[in-house]
């Protein structure tokens, strides 16, 4: 079956969401990496020759598996827990990040809080100051949603003045995705009753370094809560166990882990953490406070380095989108260095404030390529190239960076983080 | 604050979906449940005073939660493979259900499949026979989407003549919800050509029971897919690494594990598993063959069974429906054992083919009650009573029970299944 019988919507040989609607494509993309084989063998494997493993109180991944795993993670010199351990986004596919592979960021380790002591204070310019435990908090309505969390430094490797040979999870891997579900605050503020000058909130984590951020009262009374469950179970310890503060489509540091406190204030408390870190500074030597929403990104995800091409044929390419803004409306995609692009197909789930997997594909003649994405977000924001994220940084600012990322893939079929 | 202000919407206290959307209810919901007190303590928790534990390449559930595994498991006498174990649903909220906790059930263990040597084979009634390794399927255009498996044996235990002291999991927990992603058999089948006689696919997994059902092909191109990923990464082994076929909203044991064949013919294979097992005898002694739907179904996993209501005030009350025609319309809560009914909320995601979760609240006043739960899909079919499941069935027959489940609540406040 020859396999170019309709023509590619963008340059070497990219072939968008057009090839997803139609069944004459989607049968020319499959040719090539079947094989042309006949019957089930006759002999049977070896695992097919006796029972199998028995069942036990709790699944885990296949041994094969093994290399799927938080990598690579950094930890400031002289500590043990000041540092981040990134998700592999190029192993998984879908949306859903598998709990254990969950991001992590940590400014004074993890601790180990009981769950029975542990108790979640209201106060400051509220009419009752109230406090509960974990058991009380479950009595509450609560919301489920899938949603993405990003740490603010995520792909700031995109500002190495030369491209470094690094993987999609030490680019990108500060993004994940859950199905975050717990207590809206606007519920438990409505119980304690915000005074007339309340502006902001001041949420304190009982890490010992005592994270705190300020956040405007506005946002915690539109879709912020206090989050008890991640994809179905309770919190995991490295992601704020028994309880976080969770705010939707905002950089994660500000949705404070282990969240002991919130202080209703009429202004921001300026703590440590958004002063001296978490702030941007600018080329003109001003550095812009309280810059929460994370803006519209993506990134292919495969083919990205570390998975070689091998024959030349059609390949899936795929990724996630997302945008604090809310939906993601279109991605494209470029093999030709972003020369011409086209409409990704966006796949069953398109979910605000979640990342969005999006679908094309490749036909890879085995000639290079250079492989990008580009996002637009359902306000109309478009991903910006790496030229205009560079543009009136000063040097050491590395928070917000959502540059498109280009792969090249080389004669050989490897996969390299470039510049273009 | 007066917790009566606002009327029930139905008996023995019980507040729906009306209670969510008016905040003048959701502050009242609320008191009852918190404690006044002042600022948080000066005294810094223990695990405030020191750095806490470092990254790590794999995140894990804290120690406090270690009661969560999935249980009863059951196994057939003289096997170590032939059983289910089920998922603690009790524990749990929101959609996703974490991989190692998804419901299985084994007809001879689980085999340890070298993904490297695996092979599906697609034959039969095609043009082209054709065969694929994992690599391969992988450069095929995948879809991936949340949607539940159940087994078609689920809930059986609401056949028994006296309602027996089992909690959530026992009776209910061979029901899980995941993202699936994989590649739709449609475009696999396309390839290689289905012949104008071919009506049904027998798939054979790779288990040595070698578990083998037949499926109609309009299902097949319908929305069957060839699943290689659960919850964003492979497979687990348990739920058939490195693949398995996977129909949305129909019985489990039909999305064959482990998935090694796919056989076009012109008639169903009358295999072991269709006509000894998984065929649903009636009492004129005829057995319906090929039921492969789930149909419109619900329970309320909190409170159940284990979970001992405490002081007086509100709780919320929450569970999962779901429906293998499609999207869940409606689901009606009762705290009068189904006297009157109140509609619950319904959280954020109402998927097709999902469970939705639904939420209400109950004004617990010390007194007994009895909890219970129906829905009513988008095609309007509405979950039945047990009396009605039980009309026409062969003593012995004990799939496709869909059941509303009532809870009774004594005035301990202990929650026990009961019959109504």
């Amino acid at each position: 079956m020859a396999d170019n019988v309709i023509a590619p919507d963008a340059g070497n040989g990219l072939y968008g969401r057009r090839a997803f609607l139609r069944t004459g494509l989607t049968g020319s993309l499959a040719l090539l990496a079947a094989t042309a084989e006949g019957e089930p063998e006759a002999q049977r494997a070896p695992w097919m020759r006796g029972p199998g493993g028995p069942m036990s109180p709790l699944g885990a991944p296949s041994e094969h598996e093994a290399h799927v795993v938080r990598q690579p993670i950094a930890s400031q010199p002289g500590t043990t827990g000041s540092g981040a351990s990134r998700t592999p986004l190029q192993h998984l596919d879908g949306l859903v990040t598998p709990s254990r592979l969950h991001f992590e960021r940590h400014h004074s380790g993890i601790p180990d809080i009981d769950p029975a002591q542990h108790r979640l204070y209201i106060y400051g310019l509220v009419d009752r100051p109230l406090s509960f435990d974990l058991a009380s908090l479950a009595r509450y309505p609560m919301v489920s949603r899938l949603q993405f969390l990003e740490c603010s430094g995520n792909s700031a490797a995109l500002l190495a003045p030369q491209a470094a040979p690094l993987d999609c999870a030490a680019i990108h891997g500060l993004l994940s995705v859950s199905e975050w579900g717990g207590v809206p605050l606007s519920v438990l503020l409505e119980e304690a009753g915000v005074a007339p000058e309340g502006r902001w909130l001041v949420a304190d984590g009982a890490d010992s370094a005592v994270m705190s951020r300020s956040v405007p009262l506005e946002k915690i009374m539109d879709d912020a809560i206090v989050a008890l469950y991640q994809n179905g179970e309770r919190l995991r310890p490295g992601n704020g166990y028994p309880m976080r503060l969770f705010l939707p489509g905002w950089e994660g540091n500000a949705s404070v882990k282990w969240l002991r406190s919130l202080k209703v204030t009429d202004q921001p408390a300026m703590s440590k953490d958004e002063t001296s870190k978490y702030s941007d500074l600018q080329s003109d030597g001003q550095a812009r406070l309280f810059t929460f929403p994370m803006s519209v990104k993506s990134v292919i995800t495969s083919p990205s380095p570390g998975l070689t091409l091998g024959t030349p044929g059609f390949y899936q390419i795929n990724g996630l989108a997302w945008s604090g803004a809310g939906r993601i409306r279109r991605v494209e995609v470029s093999a030709d260095g972003g020369k011409s692009w086209a409409d990704a197909e966006l796949d069953t789930h398109v979910l605000p404030k979640c990342a969005t997997r999006f679908r094309a594909a490749w036909r890879y003649s085995g000639a290079p390529g250079v492989l990008m994405s580009r996002a637009t977000d359902e306000t109309g924001a478009q991903q910006p190239t790496r030229a205009s994220v560079l543009r009136n940084r000063a040097p050491g600012s590395f928070y917000h960076v959502n540059a498109m990322q280009a792969w090249g893939v080389d004669v050989q079929g490897e996969v390299r983080n470039v510049y273009v």
